[in-house]
């Protein structure tokens, strides 16, 4: 089903779409790509590697082999990485909950800072546009929200080490390194040595989500530098918690998340974790460890989810070049990797491309989510998610996203 | 291996049993049961009943399914129940975390009260002897405990109403109410309905951890009053939050737990929760509705753990009676359901006995880990938990036991 060429935006209303494009879920061709953790369970069977019956309690900190997998792909030693429950999200909420209830490490001298908590308001940098559900936590928290402008390289340096310089209730920033959600930056390396030494709060936590580090999208495999080597290397040793997922690796929500971090976060992280925790579903762990295997076969599974996903990327960069190149004040990304598209319109007409979508039947994130209390002040920026919809559907949709923005700037002319 | 009938302490020591009874965990030949929860889980697959994907994100209070299979297990409406992930353990400690930071719904006027951390010192009552993990989350996050004596029909409840009467900083109490751990009382409705009624301060919570409510070691399937009923009768309709889980029914660690409460409960605990959650391990549910399907199957199975178990509480009652029946102030219970037996040895013998039986290879629970603290102020009780070693290992380990505490209270004899 090709769009006709002439397709306005009355024509895609009548269209009745009934798309949800909010949210960056995988396709289901993606996730029969792993039907094998399914149809082979009873494979996998419940003996761990050393005879550990994965059936019963315990392993606070995750199954062994489970640890090792985070360490070969995350690139740490196994005993500074927990494998723990189906959401990284989780581990970042949990983390920040510890850290305002008990306080965190500190490396001048006291061996754990004071509750963040006790510590008056406590503010968070959040890189904009960002990802959302990392601002969710902090306002649901009560953690004051600062934001700081994303670049192509990462967030503004100069601003991020003004503000952290002088003001010790920052006590924490949001990163995603690799593909940043929703702008697709690759933080540089300066960047990071730069996060890994600017003069901060002893108890300063970057919380390092590298949700896309296996997601690639073009042919050249990106990395960003290595963290905890940038942090110890500038004695802050204690600096990073680093969260990885599998979720868009095998299943959304049915997979089992990472915690990485220094020794020293590791003790405290298992220290609270262990109140609440009877241990991580082993089962799961095993069954995704006999699956995945080891660093080749992942590549080899994230190269058959790149052939899934990168047409649909290539779909909306078309469409969007036919339709939207020639309109000032328009522009997007070409994501070299992660999940999502970001479209940058003319001031005041996001949101309302929004509704206009929405009344044609097309879901999109609301305006305004890439931002902290969800305040978009240029009401400019609009988060695509290509991957979820079959690949005529995400044409089509980028279709109706570039006519409702053509629309919205229209009214706004008036 | 019958042991000799003039086994002593010291032929028990050589006999160098390796054996770790600290904790109730279920025994293989349990975990057995459930096995075609591995084998079969193709079968299971991955769609729920109205076609949702179970391999992708979504359903941040679970799958419909799986909420009403804890509706007709725990007689609440579906509406009213969370399934969650894989520990009833987690949920009691996030919902005490949400009240201490967000506060919880109130019956007196305004919606929501100050969050408990606002409100001071605040304190929860402990029936004890009682579950040594409720306690370590209460110290954990900071919450006084007061220990009020356990009876055989519940917790003293003069002892309750005359404490909670006045002191509106008592937020909650941890509440076992079917054979609870490690006593094995079953709350008699008289106790249940005076914990609905009594005057406490309007953001007062039970948290009613049924635990047990599947495991009968008896013919006699016993139960206890509805709290939900009873708290509405005496207008406290959002007194009670309650816990369970699938954990001792199928695999420990590899199954699911149900939050359970009344609407505005509910609705309190799906806004916190839906922050730091992407969903539940649909998957996983939907394998347990497909293979527990309802009451009826449910209850062929807890039949089939019983017959396991049951045979190892009658030989630690056997072995008891005959070493123990004549003993001045050593008594035991033989408990009608769950996971325990509470030994009470004369007083200042408790700690010795875990000392001698370690002695001798075999780890019990740490004497006064069932109360507050870990403070058992008479040294007198220990937990015996019988479930993991096969059957004749209990039957030497209760003999270890035994002449552990006669060797005890030896030695205090001088």
């Amino acid at each position: 089903m090709s769009p006709p060429v002439d397709l306005t935006y009355e024509r895609f209303q009548q269209l009745n779409m009934r798309l949800d494009m909010s949210r960056g879920k995988p396709s289901p061709e993606q996730l029969d790509l792993s039907q094998a953790l399914i149809d082979e369970a009873g494979q996998a069977g419940y003996l761990a590697r050393d005879g550990f019956d994965c059936r019963n309690y315990g392993l606070a900190s995750g199954l062994p082999e489970a640890r090792e997998l985070g360490a070969e792909l995350l690139g740490v030693p196994g005993a500074q990485v927990i494998a723990a429950g189906n959401s990284s999200l989780e581990l970042m909420h949990d983390a920040l909950t510890f850290a305002l209830l008990h306080g965190v490490p500190v490396s001048d001298g006291a061996e754990i800072g004071a509750p963040w908590r006790a510590q008056g308001e406590i503010a968070f940098l959040c890189p904009v546009p960002g990802y959302d559900r990392h601002f969710a936590i902090c306002e649901a928290l009560g953690v004051r929200m600062i934001a700081v402008p994303m670049r192509e390289d990462g967030p503004d340096m100069d601003r991020v080490e003004a503000l952290v310089r002088d003001d010790p209730s920052i006590k924490g920033m949001w990163c995603v390194p690799l593909y940043s959600n929703p702008t697709g930056a690759i933080w540089s390396d300066e960047v990071i040595r730069r996060l890994a030494a600017m003069p901060a709060a002893p108890d300063f936590r970057l919380f390092w989500d590298d949700a896309y580090r296996f997601h690639h999208l073009t042919d050249e495999v990106h990395s960003t530098l290595d963290v905890f080597e940038a942090c110890a290397a500038a004695s802050h040793a204690e600096r990073a918690l680093m969260f990885a997922s599998l979720s868009k690796v095998t299943f959304g929500g049915g997979a089992f998340a990472w915690l990485a971090a220094a020794p020293r976060n590791v003790a405290w992280w298992q220290k609270h974790s262990a109140v609440r925790t009877i241990g991580p579903d082993k089962l799961n762990q095993l069954r995704h460890v006999r699956f995945l295997r080891d660093r080749a076969t992942l590549t080899d599974l994230m190269a058959r989810h790149r052939a899934l996903l990168k047409p649909k990327f290539d779909a909306v960069d078309e469409v969007f070049r036919a339709r939207l190149a020639a309109v000032p004040g328009v522009s997007w990304n070409a994501p070299r990797g992660g999940y999502f598209i970001s479209l940058y319109a003319p001031e005041g007409c996001a949101r309302r491309t929004v509704e206009l979508a929405a009344a044609a039947g097309l879901i999109l994130t609301p305006a305004g989510a890439a931002f902290p209390y969800g305040v978009d002040a240029q009401d400019s920026h609009l988060r695509i998610a290509p991957s979820f919809p079959a690949l005529e559907e995400v044409r089509l949709a980028a279709e109706g996203i570039a006519l409702s923005l053509l629309r919205a700037i229209d009214e706004r002319r008036g």
